[in-house]
């Protein structure tokens, strides 16, 4: 495996796929266990840099592994993913491993539940590949977790440990979850394919306390991204009040968009020139491939979504601080050290709002839905870039000085998505510097299964870039 | 205090109450110190057959009552119920008092958080008086809370404690929480008012499962229910992505209806005569008073309602069922003999479901919503019975036998508006036997107020009825 620094490249770059292993599984030429080895060879070579796993207990892997590679045996595999290793977000419940939600106001933290995804991952045979570092409930404040593909470099958060594992091919697929741009970001940054569902689309047991997040696979491929999302929503269903994710049993078959829109976002400024190079070029490939691409110049719904989502990073931010305040305040009074910094600053500015800023912030989101909504007959899909630029490089914070502000990077792209509640799927599709770069398609609500198919053709018919 | 059985009287009855109070307070004549001494009087008195206290230390009560005392005397109380004794339904989590659930899976459960509505009592300086039995996990299966007008009766569910305890006059006010009829019936079975808000008009904290459980306050007066709702709401804002509770800092002045929608729902043919002939003089009462009434021969709008509510238990039932399924199995799984067959019961129906199953159920909701959206223009409100009778007798489940279906008795009249997410007022307005008997005011979305002002207004004007 060739790991050195700063040489991705997507065009040959080939990550730890399942989907194929499987197909072995059924005709006796390989098993879960000799599946789960490979991974764990993996993971002594590269977990000591990139510090992915927040827990990892090989036995509970192996048992797991031995009881799927028996009813591979008997041919009555529970699923598609029956055997699949999938790694945890340790913001998510697990009965038989702690959650520690990288958080030191919850050390020790064992609730002996599991979450409604990995229960029915569980339910599905996957095997629960440990706990993947989070950053500290699922905001800012990082982990330990490095780029695989740069340790001086984030691996983007909050789902830090799902994206580096993947990128890292220590397993096939994890699971992140988004409020901001906490799956989409590290994906982009990590080389993952990765879906942020519509919101609502996969239960997410007892992490209801905000509005805006969601629970999405990071895979090394589109058809092991699908499969381990809809195998869990087939089971757990969507939240309260949802449709859930709906659509095929398997990777749905790939369509070629006719017409594409490119959004800008507040991202596009803060974008570095190379990456803008990498992408234009995509773009131009995809042009070349006979999609039609529309600009916010080209109509007036385009802008009035622009315009809709110009702040996006504020009001979703502010959004999700209010919506997290009241849990964070009983933490906080519980541990009076067991948060960090970055956490409380955040905590201060919700407590300093009144339900009346809430009303109008989610009033503003409102705007852009509709102003999503509306654009629905002007073409397949949006895309954007995912990240605006490869993963920064991550120092640490220094002692006496103010706080870093992003230090895992910036979701300046993925909090429009966010805020209109829409499904995304993250490819990677570029490289700067050596570094992976994601390009994002953003669909209309409860549409996961059809960006999923324009996003396969994408990935199968479209050059991707290297700046 | 008159507690012989079978004696309520709506027209006599009057309960402690705490609006009246706080102006004497304000005036250096009584103080919260004294106010809650009163109280805890009558819960010696009373709580010995009543038992609606799940857990009260009387040492915690006091001290907060001689906190709010000084603040009243230095001039500075923090709200309008600075000082109010407030009993919280022992499903909602208090950081200084364990939360048991009635469920022996939970027996000395002690988390040290606030659930987001008591934090916000808190903050408004009310007594936190203590823990109210529910109903297992907020179900169906009883705890030991008798009637207060009669011990061998229930006091309805799942609310049981916070109903019987204002009944009893322990206490003016006390928090309660609907899912089906979980609010509304216990209070009309004990002589309340009470309110249960428009959906997610009240942060639920970490009682986020289900898609149509709200907060609300029992009370002994109207006053008393506005103020504690609304000093909640403008503290803890609304759910996640819901406008939440809103109108005046104090109760909204009376209003006379114009025009009110009887409703029958499955609820009227399940109706004693006597109940019904109670329910027609009331209605005759306000017709005197010069307000028109419409029924389903009415108008075709009022027959779409009243059809696409028709199978409300069963909707609104399996819908619950469904989204406490994944909650309910971790408990199970980690305590198999620690939940009622009761409880076990509705688990197994709900994980006979699949996720089509409760999209269909969702989408039969929808159709309700819509049917009721349509109505708007056409009347003031809705009313209907709070409950088919007074609050049955429950001699306890018999060994041997089948358990007995409704034991805190029936929601019939109740999952209708839980379908809506409609803001429901039930008044005391009527005896049967000598024995409570609510009407309910139902209004759209997010009109919680004037169904407030609606409900003051009927309340003080319209004579009750008894039969």
């Amino acid at each position: 495996m060739d790991i050195r620094t700063n040489a991705y490249d997507p065009r040959t770059f080939k990550g730890r796929t399942f989907h194929d292993a499987a197909k072995a599984f059924a005709e006796g030429a390989d098993d879960p266990v000799a599946y789960l080895e490979r991974c764990l060879e993996t993971v002594a070579e590269r977990e000591p840099v990139v510090q992915a796993f927040a827990f990892l207990d090989e036995g509970l892997a192996r048992a797991a592994a031995e009881a799927s590679a028996k009813r591979w045996k008997d041919g009555k595999p529970l699923s598609a993913i029956d055997g699949m290793p999938v790694g945890i977000k340790d913001l998510l419940e697990t009965k038989d491993m702690p959650t520690q939600l990288n958080c030191a106001a919850f050390e020790g933290h064992f609730p002996k539940n599991d979450n409604s995804a990995v229960w029915a991952l569980r339910q599905a045979g996957a095997v629960i590949f440990g706990k993947t570092v989070t950053a500290e409930l699922g905001g800012n404040h990082p982990g330990p977790t490095t780029n695989p593909f740069d340790p001086a470099r984030t691996a983007g958060g909050s789902s830090s440990g799902s994206a580096a594992a993947v990128g890292a091919a220590m397993m096939p697929a994890a699971i992140g979850t988004q409020v901001g741009g906490s799956i989409i970001r590290p994906a982009a940054f990590c080389g993952n394919f990765a879906l942020k569902p519509s919101q609502g689309g996969i239960h997410r047991g007892e992490r209801q306390t905000t509005s805006m997040s969601t629970h999405g696979p990071h895979a090394a491929c589109i058809e092991d991204m699908w499969q381990v999302a809809i195998e869990i929503a087939t089971r757990s269903g969507g939240d309260p009040n949802c449709t859930g994710l709906m659509g095929p049993m398997t990777t749905p078959q790939p369509v070629r968009p006719e017409r594409l829109i490119v959004l800008e976002t507040e991202g596009w400024e803060r974008t570095d020139d190379a990456t803008k190079g990498a992408f234009e070029e995509l773009l131009e490939n995809l042009e070349r491939a006979g999609v039609e691409l529309l600009r916010r110049a080209d109509h007036p719904w385009i802008e009035n979504l622009e315009a809709s989502i110009a702040d996006a990073t504020r009001v979703s931010g502010m959004i999700t601080a209010w919506e997290n305040r009241w849990y964070q305040r009983n933490i906080v009074d519980n541990h009076p050290d067991g948060v960090s910094a970055r956490t409380q600053a955040t905590l201060a500015k919700a407590e300093a709002m009144t339900p009346d800023d809430y009303r109008a912030l989610v009033s503003m989101r409102e705007v852009a839905r509709v102003a999503h909504a509306t654009l629905a007959p002007l073409a397949d899909a949006i895309v954007t870039l995912s990240c605006p630029g490869p993963a920064p490089l991550w120092p640490g914070d220094k002692p006496g000085e103010p706080l870093a502000p992003r230090p895992t990077g910036d979701a300046v792209f993925n909090y429009p998505t966010s805020l209109m509640g829409a499904p995304v799927v993250t490819m990677p599709m570029m490289a700067v510097g050596g570094l992976p770069v994601g390009m994002q398609i953003i669909g209309q609500r409860e549409e996961d299964a059809r960006m999923t198919a324009l996003a396969r053709w994408i990935s199968a018919n479209i050059e991707p870039t290297v700046a």
